[in-house]
């Protein structure tokens, strides 16, 4: 027997009664039963985005939702701003430049933050961009953003603000509406606690006129089509039906737990984690901005981190993730993130102490756990 | 209690062993485990398409890789030829026309079949063509097209031959190389018996060449990320695990059967299907090449299919298609597709039987049933 325990920042563990939902068959799609579901987690989803907006339902994964946001506001030859500091924010650049779009990337020290004053400056000089593009949390790095004062900041601007939520949903503290975020994109497997499979993205009234007069061509990721099916209470191409009933169930634990409560556990989580890595005398890759998604840790000297989260998955069971990009035999990350609770802390600093030990990096057992006990127990 | 029957050709039902496969945790999919079900359902994947080309997996419906098709291999203002005889033959075009493809359409009647001729004519017409698309089963109507046939003519042609197989594959008779087949498009909610959300893609080492030099902007859907990915038996962007697992369960169903015995079951359920159909006096709406993967019949004068299928559905859990675009009030279509027996042929004729009755149209009851178990049990 090897009991698996999945500590990464996605896909992320799936909820039992979310699990059986897809053991159940399936319904059809032009059915008022389906309709009714659709209707439901469309409404739901509002909530989860702190919005007003429509939310669209994509079924593919969150870059498809990301390229949906890129193609129905972007044209070729314009300029959008991209912050670059980790592996997602280089996405945005690398859909920017396949579309044609002239983008002016800032560019962040892997594992630390963007500011307002970053964006000021890039606005600055460049006064006609017509969106900027950035991310919520940060997962390669462990970094969150923040989008609360770069919503202050560009609200009575021009400027579109795009904002790749799709690991910090359901998990970092965020209100599309109430901190004037344009455009959020998000994905299934993360604080949503799906299998990976759905992209949602939620556009503001404000984008529509942009989106209305949108030239590039598109048809899969076309939101006027999504509008007008979602008016319908349904999508313009068979949607993954399976999922979207899934959908249903866990945005009921969403809403019956509450996105306070949501926002607090991972906040307490991450403060757990942290912690104990900082008992276990390891240091922090994040430099600022520490996210309750996933805590990041630079590896000892000498110690390869794909390696170490290899043993570790294979020996015990315990899946963390290694790094991304550059820092990715560098650091590890482990993530408190969605269907996750006290004990999941505890599996992954202890998992973390044997580690270390066997890859001949001495650290007192027990150390780091009980730094995270003390925390999440109030000991 | 409302036990329910799908008979719709998409989503269809899926095997029970393929369902509770999505009860499972989710394993990582940046991990060998994954890697080892990747590489295998790839394998598999070949044998279903009769194919010795790669096989991508798309997180998206089938109509994404539609767009990928067109995307990879199409150019702004280059021609390709559309065959349009019902809704899935229209999407291609609408595809193309969101692209600014110069697309010549050959539109068929509906109920009717594109011929060798027909692709002859437009060709001679049109001899600087990049490309056909066209469809194996136009499901909207009940037709399946004689591919063999065009892929024959195609042969030696330079003109690419783009196959949309959604509905059909695992179905109806197909062998992607033999037929000499450049590019087929397929679903996962069909022959492959599980849940929406998978879009398949198969092309030709010759299209390779044509995908390399392609300028058409794109990101998610481009081939070439793609292909890289799968020499390392991953995807480039995070996969719908689940689904790939389910796959995985589902293509050792189908390798299990063989899929000499799936064409023939299909066969005969068809054939069953139609025989029924004609005993109670209706009349098919298919004119010629009756597709094995729905059967599309006309609903007597005064009745509206969409009230019938409703009726049946509500009432009686048995869930049909009505029509699709200027037939969605007149047809009925029936479903012996995917995880479909003889049984399944015998619920569906006599919910007809039962229905015909109550919308005040007589027909002798057990008089489809007869013919169907007739011809499925060789009485």
């Amino acid at each position: 027997m090897k009991k698996q325990y999945l500590l990464t920042p996605g896909p992320t563990p799936v909820p039992e009664p979310v699990l059986s939902k897809a053991a159940e068959p399936l319904i059809h799609h032009r059915t008022q039963q389906f309709s009714q579901i659709f209707t439901e987690v469309s409404k739901d989803l509002k909530y989860l985005f702190q919005t007003e907006n429509d939310v669209f339902i994509f079924a593919s994964s969150g870059t498809g939702a990301m390229e949906a946001a890129v193609v129905n506001i972007m044209e070729k030859g314009e300029k959008a701003i991209v912050v670059r500091g980790g592996k997602f924010g280089k996405r945005w650049g690398e859909i920017c430049k396949a579309y044609g779009i002239d983008f002016v990337p800032i560019d962040i020290e892997w594992g630390d933050a963007v500011t307002v004053e970053h964006i000021e400056k890039a606005l600055k000089e460049n006064p006609d961009a017509k969106a900027v593009f950035t991310t919520l949390c940060e997962t390669s790095t462990g970094v969150t953003y923040d989008i609360k004062s770069i919503g202050e900041y560009l609200k009575d601007k021009p400027q579109i603000l795009v904002v790749d939520a799709i690991s910090a949903l359901g998990a970092e503290e965020f209100y599309q509406d109430k901190w004037n975020v344009d455009v959020v994109v998000s994905g299934s497997q993360k604080g949503i606690m799906l299998p990976p499979g759905l992209g949602f993205l939620s556009v503001s009234h404000k984008v529509w006129d942009i989106i209305e007069k949108n030239n590039t061509s598109k048809y899969y990721w076309d939101l006027k089509a999504m509008k007008k099916s979602l008016e319908k209470a349904t999508t313009p191409f068979t949607p993954a039906i399976s999922f979207i009933t899934q959908l249903n169930v866990s945005l009921q634990l969403i809403k019956k737990e509450g996105l306070e409560n949501i926002f607090k556990r991972h906040r307490l989580l991450a403060d757990a984690t942290r912690a104990a890595v900082k008992a276990l005398g390891l240091e922090l890759f994040s430099k600022r901005n520490h996210s309750n998604v996933c805590t990041s840790i630079k590896m000892p000297e000498g110690i390869d981190s794909k390696q170490f989260t290899k043993k570790l998955r294979d020996e015990y069971g315990v899946t963390i993730a290694s790094g991304q990009g550059p820092v990715q035999n560098k650091i590890i990350r482990i993530a408190h993130l969605g269907y996750m609770e006290k004990f999941d802390v505890i599996i992954g600093i202890s998992a973390l102490e044997i580690g270390l030990n066997q890859f001949g990096y001495k650290v007192e057992l027990g150390k780091g756990v009980a730094a995270a006990e003390k925390i999440l127990f109030e000991l």
